[in-house]
């Protein structure tokens, strides 16, 4: 199933795609797509629901916002070589793990704005895990895999100033208003048969500037669940950025190319949809 | 006023302490002490609330949960004098900023449980600011103090081995289970006058660990408020860790004593109560 949340920012109403790329509506069906959702076994008693009976959804004009509200989002930094190589980092010898706040999420194609003094605002591509069921201390990257619930689109937008020279930690440059665009789709976990074996690019103004592979993660998705779970308990709805390849704006010659006012993002996995982000200024 | 919210975990209902020490049932006033409430102005419309109308609960046997469920928790490090020296680390020029899991908030007198494969489970006893209002590009630090609903104790535990020594960032050894005892009031910013005048304490099976003052903070409350609005967007129901005094078990000389199961853990500081945690193993 593809699933999303339609409509004004903070009022959006449970939808799914279907095969023939009509909207459906799904009000009355859920209440909403999250945690409660998630941890209550909606996915097994949707995918029961009689798609045709579902009412059509007119999609023009309708606003798509983030296909579910995470609980937390689970970052991973460096896991893939040729990003870790870029950024002149060692490569990790076990996962790299920070938090972004969850309140960064925006719909795929609202506005990413530039927080105020920033000049070195950046794009990251990403593979988002959803989780679906509570993984604590999972003993196997197979019984890890039985807690994710389904995989999104995002885009980790990072300010490399906040995050390497202003002190302290990562998170600084992490959390910024706007910094998590998500979806369009929750594309539930048994339409990815291999999380490993999915295309991952990004265009800024039509320029290529990521083009990168799953398969080329340092830590796969399985791994990084159950290494995960040893550090901190996730929860249905929580999300995890599983790591961003090559093509930063951090990674290029000088003068790097980062995000002005008016630049347009184009985000886009295979089988998980695209993100059209027009940058502002906060 | 004093808030908080008792019952069972995953199903407290909130409460007041009146000024007699009695604890009032706030049912049929407020759904929850949430993001919700607070955005809502709830805290005004409580104030006009005539507590001696309100019923009186029997406290006898009942459990104090958190007394909020924040949205995100940000954490401040290195943000008391005599904490730097302690750990080594040279004082920040600017405040130091991190995450922790919002899942990881428990009651005040809820179990501690110490990671499986921890050996260095610490302590930190810590201001927590609990915000009332939208932060986002504060001017001034009298601005910030308005954004501030009120204020509570929090135990910001950490495991220093996740922390430092498995590669990353700290909030590796951060975000474990039960690793945020918060409560046991949410003591509204009215009967705090000066938050940089309160003494907090934390013991460890009878011995004094931590003894410090909110005077020795490199950044002050209003400061670090306004400094994160530039950083992220602060949401009602967000709540901010804001660093501990020296004492931690980390700064002790060797062997050090880090949390074993069985240990009791007390913190509290001047009008915000007392917390008291039994550690097991998780």
């Amino acid at each position: 199933m593809r699933l999303l949340r339609v409509g004004a920012p903070g009022r959006e109403t449970p939808a799914l795609l279907d095969e023939t790329g009509r909207l459906r509506d799904l009000r009355g069906v859920v209440d909403d797509l999250d945690a409660a959702f998630l941890a209550a076994g909606g996915l097994s008693r949707l995918a029961a629901v009689p798609v045709d009976e579902l009412p059509v959804l007119d999609s023009a004009g309708l606003r798509v916002g983030p296909p579910l509200r995470p609980g937390k989002i689970v970052c991973i930094g460096l896991n893939y070589r040729d990003h870790a190589a870029e950024t002149g980092l060692p490569l990790p010898v076990e996962p790299v793990v920070f938090l972004k706040a969850p309140d960064t999420v925006v719909g795929p194609d609202d506005a990413v704005l530039i927080p105020r003094g920033s000049t070195k605002t950046d794009w990251e591509v990403e593979l988002a895990v959803v989780i679906g069921r509570p993984a604590r201390y999972l003993a196997t990257a197979e019984e890890a895999l039985t807690c994710v619930a389904g995989y999104a689109v995002a885009n980790d937008v990072s300010e490399r100033e906040f995050q390497h020279e202003r002190g302290g930690q990562w998170d600084k440059g992490k959390s910024c208003e706007t910094f998590n665009p998500f979806g369009p789709w929750l594309v539930t976990a048994d339409e990815i048969p291999d999380p490993q074996d999915l295309r991952l690019r990004l265009r800024v103004n039509g320029v290529t500037r990521q083009d990168g592979t799953t398969k080329n993660m340092v830590f796969p998705v399985a791994e990084i669940v159950r290494y995960l779970s040893w550090f901190m308990v996730l929860h249905p709805g929580d999300v995890i950025n599983t790591g961003t390849p090559a093509g930063v704006a951090m990674g290029q010659p000088d003068p790097k190319p980062y995000l002005t006012a008016g630049d347009v993002v184009e985000v886009e996995i295979d089988g998980l949809g695209r993100q059209r982000q027009v940058v502002a200024q906060a």
